[in-house]
């Protein structure tokens, strides 16, 4: 009845085993080898060369914090860039803020987007909202030629150990994004896992501490992901988030999930082991 | 070289695979099969009935959430009781509160102790210390007979669905703690994973909220527990965790990997999805 046993790493030594019904989908694009599966736990992943990239259980934890942590600490947010996100989730989560004027999203895999119109319509189809307007091509070209035009920059890429996300981790990149956004803008990306890949997410971190006067680590438990509470970088020029936030600045006036002012402030405590490392 | 998966059970249908160097020891007392497990990533490991009870690399976090956050929400805690606990780590974290007067620990089984003694001596040695008095007895009897007596209650215990342990989920054992805790008294209790076992986690936190006025969970990432944030119960009479943490109250004197002013707040934000259930 379950012939399928998914698996993935957390650490070299670590591996879950998700029971899955089977697999939906398996093609291979230009860039990456592209599957659906159906798993018993988290309902339909889609899955990334190997790496689970969203559930149907636990999405919303993970686009909730990317966008509403960076939109509700903007006081004005208009023109929002979304880098990857392909399945649609992130530009679902924007279009609840509705004084934004547009989303530009520049996705790299039109593959993407086709499998997650087939397979995770509730997510994709923010993608034909006419605010909406999705460039298939590569972000790294396309902020080098912007600037000082948008208000948030969403990274909702990849990891950084998988070849086509690696420009998306680098300086000149940051520098061009910080570039593409105004003076009050506010750049927020995911980062990864900050007990087994330590290391990694201190380089990320470090990188945008060039660019960005302003960056802070902020949190939420993605199961699916990994062991630990999964981390986003919040970067900005001028903003803080946690100063930024007031009650009357807050009017959430959609439901979510996940995310909320209690969780919003909370999300940027750091354990003590990772203080020292990784606050301003 | 490494000759044994050590496999665990986050659901039905998860499980969690780590590479291990070997058994260390493998014994069973008239409680429970008790075992030490050498694990790459995590350490060692105390293992009960097949079950992770606590690893050498995040066993701080788990003792000191259960520890400090009562302890720092009290206004003067001296006395002191930790059920089970056999590991001696929650003693430990204890003791950092120099002035506190006595801990009354009450362990069912004396192999616990003496195979923590053995392989876990960074937790163990606190159960030597004067102010610790260690009865090998049923805490479900001790705290029958106990009237107003503690400033904190420590439910260090293993999960409800394991045998010897069910009696310390039940709303009489929950009547008897309140009975010995002072008006002013807290019980702190590890209840278990919102995201899997959320049912069990809420027929917990019900029965508790049939006899402590104040109850609210509170969460910390132990990355060998389960794939979400752990979650533990804050009951009292009188004293809510949040209220009682001013700035003046907080003088942690002693360093710690996890636990600080900021993580003792964040821990009782809840995710929308959980706020409605678990909130007083």
């Amino acid at each position: 009845m379950f012939p399928y046993i998914f698996r993935y790493e957390i650490s070299p030594h670590i591996s879950v085993h998700l029971e899955c019904k089977g697999v939906l989908h398996s093609s291979r694009s230009n860039f990456q080898k592209i599957e659906v599966v159906e798993s018993l736990d988290f309902g339909r992943m889609l899955v990334l060369d190997g790496v689970i990239n969203l559930t149907e259980r636990d999405e919303f934890v993970y686009h909730e914090m990317l966008v509403h942590v960076p939109l509700f600490s903007h006081p004005d947010p208009l023109q929002i860039l979304i880098v990857g996100g392909g399945d649609g989730g992130a530009a679902r989560e924007v279009l609840k803020h509705e004084g934004i004027s547009s989303i530009q999203q520049v996705e790299i895999d039109k593959e993407v987007i086709a499998v997650s119109k087939k397979f995770f319509p509730s997510l994709s189809s923010s993608l034909d909202h006419p605010k909406v307007d999705v460039l298939l091509s590569d972000a790294i070209q396309y902020v080098r030629e912007i600037k000082n035009k948008f208000d948030i920059i969403l990274i909702d890429s990849t990891d950084p150990v998988i070849d086509q996300s690696e420009g998306l981790f680098t300086v000149p990149f940051y520098k061009d994004c910080c570039n593409a956004l105004k003076e009050t803008g506010i750049l927020a990306a995911q980062i990864g896992d900050l007990f087994f890949d330590k290391e990694l997410v201190k380089d990320v971190f470090d990188r945008l501490k060039d660019v960005f006067p302003i960056v802070r680590i902020f949190r939420a438990s993605v199961p699916s992901y990994t062991l630990v509470p999964y981390s986003f970088a919040f970067c900005s020029t001028t903003i803080r988030p946690e100063m930024e936030l007031g009650l009357s600045r807050f009017s959430k006036t959609f439901q979510t999930r996940y995310y909320n002012e209690q969780i919003h402030k909370a999300a940027f405590a750091l354990p003590e082991h990772l203080r020292e490392e990784f606050e301003d």
